[in-house]
């Protein structure tokens, strides 16, 4: 049965085991039960869920990540492989919603290390090789004993209004016709509403006053932390930056209703109800009359 | 005059000049402003302002970090130093409230910055050294082309309440009679809220339902970004983590208004009002009668 297709990757609902991390004897215990599912990914898009317990073994000896214990006992590992064959994008798994919502956030979870363990391979700090430890959740390097661990990129995404206007812009790689709020990585000593007005005004020259939360969302493309805003505009004119973005414009509410319904009379159109983009952007309508639902 | 010590880090006013980041020329002129400020960190705790050009130029011309430009159209860069004479702690800077809250902020930009200059040194996909680019912003490597950004790591604190008591824990390494909020740092594939459940759960043994958003500040020891929450427990029995905490307990109000009054019969206290979980525990007890201001 597909599932409606709601914000993705939330809802991930297992026990992390974070006090048996380095206990391998239970670590072993649990690979061997036969119910433990296995996930099997291929760079950047591609993933499998695969429950023959021996080929994983034998093909992943090395790296081999524990995602965590599921409610009914199963065990949960993750480990990259070189198969092309029976892959799935992910990307295309979370559009299409035929994956229970749990699920999907097991596989966003699975993405982001694997994708983190293929690029750390070495010590940043001297440059030697380094060793998964903590099954999955540490780098360890022998030469310097630096320890690393998996990074999160915390990421502001904002609905800017002014009044019964939105702002949204558009990058040239983006679908046809595509626009949806700005978003950019948070910086160094930056609160996050400090990192929204600098954002904004670096990429469409609007200064932004008051900022709400509203929500938030793991982006397993590798690892960001969507974090979710709605601020208020103090300035109208747009000055984009052109290697941000490809256009910007104001958008009366009319006209992201009919982007929302899919009747727009350009065909323009908002990211799909995956993206927290879908949802700030209908969550600046319903704060006005007339909204969708 | 000594500032307020109100929560630090916030408030850097700094435009960050992104655009400007690839332009030798600019840059280039505006270190040769004679008033161009320069930052000075050694190592983890110490730092000073110094607006000797010379004396900058030359111990520094191979990693300069650009940090933006102020309202006054002044530069502001910073660097690493081997010095030892006229540094300052950033802590206790924090805690003194000697500074301006925005050249504060400023400082913690620099540190965050330089302490990831400092360990990132070699590309941690391929081994080579790495050079750095983009006045600090990015890191190049030549061997394998991999490019690597500053990490930004975010990390939950939470003030759980149940009724009229507030759970406060306190790990062992932390000033006599210190107690506070818990938290930690998010891993990948979660949501915020998710994370807080889950680092309640493991530290202390209690279920957190509703979560509410509350504040962040950047924490520059040396890249946290504090995600404050306030969160409602679901069950009162606390089985804490000993690799986490000391201990931990439910205090009720009037117990945590003594603390933060510098009133408590055994001398036991919250952190400072520099510190985010000062403001989360205060913002408890706000939302019950008989507030602390």
């Amino acid at each position: 049965v597909p599932h409606s297709p709601a914000l993705a990757f939330l809802g991930n609902s297992l026990d992390r085991c974070a006090n048996h991390r380095t206990d391998q004897e239970w670590l072993g215990r649990l690979l061997k039960q036969p119910s433990t599912r296995h996930i099997h990914m291929n760079g950047d898009r591609t993933v499998i869920v695969d429950e023959k317990l021996q080929t994983f073994q034998q093909a992943n000896s090395a790296e081999m990540v524990l995602l965590g214990v599921d409610g009914n006992g199963h065990g949960w590992f993750a480990s990259s492989t070189a198969s092309e064959e029976n892959l799935l994008d992910l990307r295309s798994l979370a559009v299409a919603g035929v994956l229970p919502p749990g699920e999907l956030a097991i596989l966003a979870q699975a993405r982001s290390l694997l994708h983190w363990h293929a690029r750390h391979g070495f010590c940043a700090n001297c440059g030697a090789q380094t060793e998964m430890r903590d099954a999955g959740y540490r780098r360890h390097c022998g030469a310097c004993a630096t320890e690393h661990f998996p990074r999160t990129d915390p990421v502001i995404i904002i609905a800017v209004r002014r009044g019964s206007r939105m702002l949204l812009g558009r990058q040239s790689a983006w679908p046809e016709g595509m626009y949806s709020t700005l978003a950019g990585f948070m910086e160094p000593g930056e609160t996050i509403e400090e990192a929204a007005r600098r954002e904004v005004f670096e990429e469409a020259g609007v200064r932004v006053g008051e900022i709400k939360f509203h929500s938030n969302q793991p982006w397993p493309f590798p690892s960001s932390l969507m974090i979710g805003l709605i601020g208020e505009a103090l300035t109208d004119d747009i000055v984009i930056d052109p290697k941000e973005l490809e256009t910007a414009r104001w958008f009366e509410e009319a006209e992201v209703r009919s982007m929302l319904e899919g009747k727009h009379v350009q065909g323009l159109k908002t990211p799909l109800p995956m993206a927290i983009a879908h949802h700030l952007i209908r969550a600046c309508l319903r704060a006005n009359p007339g909204e969708v639902d």
